[in-house]
């Protein structure tokens, strides 16, 4: 749970703020921040790796980190909402994992205040990976002999097998899914020739338009806030009826499903725009098939402003160069259970 | 559907045949044979990766080849039976990816005479990748638009996506899923200190018991058959009531459900004996948790021997050799599908 909140209302501002975000276009770090309880080590980004990808901690076994969150293909699953055990869905969309590390909180709704506490969650989910609880997770890892050696490497010793170790090593690891090279980032350190015509006009409609008043900074989600420190924004800003009845968009109450709170409802934190192309369907409900469509609707819904279609169209082109690349990993091997089964 | 089968009950010749095998132990070739009309190519096995993992092949989008053979994990679910879309299960267990290269014919009842075909199977069936038709798996992969390209580089034309080169390139990828320098081949080709001593007698109780009658050859799956021709052997060769009744040993039929013939009823597949320790639980059925329980029930139903304690554990060291190492593979990126959805 996040405790503190600031909520900005910044439309009446929007004019004033374009031509400040017009010449603050950041790149985006080359390493992700690190709590200082938790920081980066080889060994921990392996382990974590291997956890991530590990579908034993489902409940089916058929369910890893990585089945929602997919870092084969734009860090998540490209459906609507995401799938857990037994088909199982929920109301929400996998949000990418690539650059969740620039986030202060985590989940749509900004529960988690940290990629730690963001990481234990899905697991004991009923309709994500349905472990009944850590304890049976961890009793699980530890029937698997080879995490016994990886929990070594990255926490000192053999029996750090621990619900916040598991935690802490997966956070580990999805520090290193950032992508700081992308066309976006060489163009704003200089290379002019990173971005298409077409990107830079949609750049420079993105910031006119008021995008950037929301989606500001290096990784398009917002201001930056002391970890574990939410920003949220009202979605809707101002409320259509059409788009509203047609995608659901209102259904959900964001931050107030969480907090009970009426003041509450429909506050979400703003999500990265880093790789928004690759993570079709759009929205908290992934009602939205289309990133043109996704670009219209934002527009109307929290700056009132109808865009045409050559405007839509440059935007999206800008939003493309968001895009990657992806660091290279390497497919690690799961630790087995040699002549036995877990069940 | 194999046309041709030849059907051994070797049992009368155990102790001839046992003496023979004891000379002829074989390491694992190098390389895996691939058909005079599908050729390993790099590019061939660079898109069949991609497929293999790529779960948008099922109806759901969460569910690919590698969800029920896991590369990382033995090259199967380590689940008594598969789990496909929406959490559907069938009644046989998964068998493992690896090396199944070697195998004459595929799926534990031999059904496919090939790689190319076994991959064409579980695609379109609805307990598994649930897609109504290759037309719309093609379809599919058609609007992605990195797939022209991959299959461009791998046949030669950008519109050669179809269902045979998909099935062809994701063969050509299994067929580099092969594990020749394990333990017990660097023991074959003369490295004396590879097997413990335990392994070694292991090894030895193995053929002596007669295992190595139908676990022959290098990858410990029956005599080298001509391509799509099936070899099958008789399970349980000795009923045992009180096994048979604990894990439902012949409730399925094996060759007989597809064929529909009461000669072939409890005809199988003899599978690969290559990372046995790492694909628990065991039999077609998954019933069997450990692998001793599972030695133990092979030698007394299909050799009517009942192994003592010490030659189990013996010959379970001696399994354990037959595991990996496994091929280093780097995680692919799935082509994505810029600005937009599939369904």
């Amino acid at each position: 749970m996040v405790n503190i909140r600031s909520i900005l209302l910044v439309v009446p501002l929007v004019a004033v703020t374009n031509l400040a975000l017009a010449g603050k276009w950041e790149a985006l770090p080359a390493k992700a921040p690190a709590p200082a309880d938790n920081p980066t080590t080889a060994a921990k980004v392996k382990l974590g790796q291997i956890l991530f990808l590990d579908p034993r901690l489902s409940s089916t076994g058929t369910v890893s980190c990585n089945s929602c969150h997919n870092v084969m293909l734009g860090g998540e699953d490209n459906r609507a909402v995401a799938m857990g055990v037994d088909g199982q869905t929920g109301g929400r969309s996998a949000p990418t994992v690539w650059n969740a590390a620039f986030n202060s909180v985590q989940f749509w709704d900004g529960r988690a205040p940290s990629l730690e506490e963001q990481a234990k969650g899905p697991v004991t989910n009923p309709i994500e990976m349905g472990m009944k609880s850590w304890d049976d997770v961890v009793a699980r890892l530890k029937v698997i002999p080879g995490y016994a050696k990886l929990f070594e490497k990255a926490f000192g010793s053999a029996d750090s097998i621990s619900k916040d170790n598991a935690a802490k090593a997966i956070a580990a690891y999805e520090r290193t899914l950032i992508t700081p090279n992308s066309a976006y980032d060489k163009y704003v350190k200089g290379n002019k020739k990173a971005l298409t015509d077409e990107q830079v006009r949609g750049m420079n409609t993105f910031a006119e338009v008021g995008c950037g008043s929301c989606h500001s900074g290096a990784a398009f989600n917002g201001p930056k806030m002391k970890p574990g420190k939410g920003h949220f924004m009202k979605f809707p800003v101002y409320p259509n009826k059409v788009f509203q009845s047609k995608y659901k968009l209102t259904k959900d109450a964001g931050l107030a499903e969480v907090t009970g709170k009426v003041s509450d409802k429909q506050l979400w934190k703003i999500p990265t725009l880093r790789n928004i192309a690759l993570t079709a369907p759009y929205f908290h409900n992934g009602s939205v098939k289309s990133l043109d469509r996704a670009v219209e609707i934002m527009a109307k819904m929290q700056l009132d402003k109808k865009l045409s279609k050559s405007q839509i169209k440059d935007i999206v082109a800008f939003l493309n160069a968001l895009s990657g690349p992806f660091p290279k990993q390497k497919m690690p091997e799961l630790p087995g259970t040699p002549g036995t089964t877990l069940n």
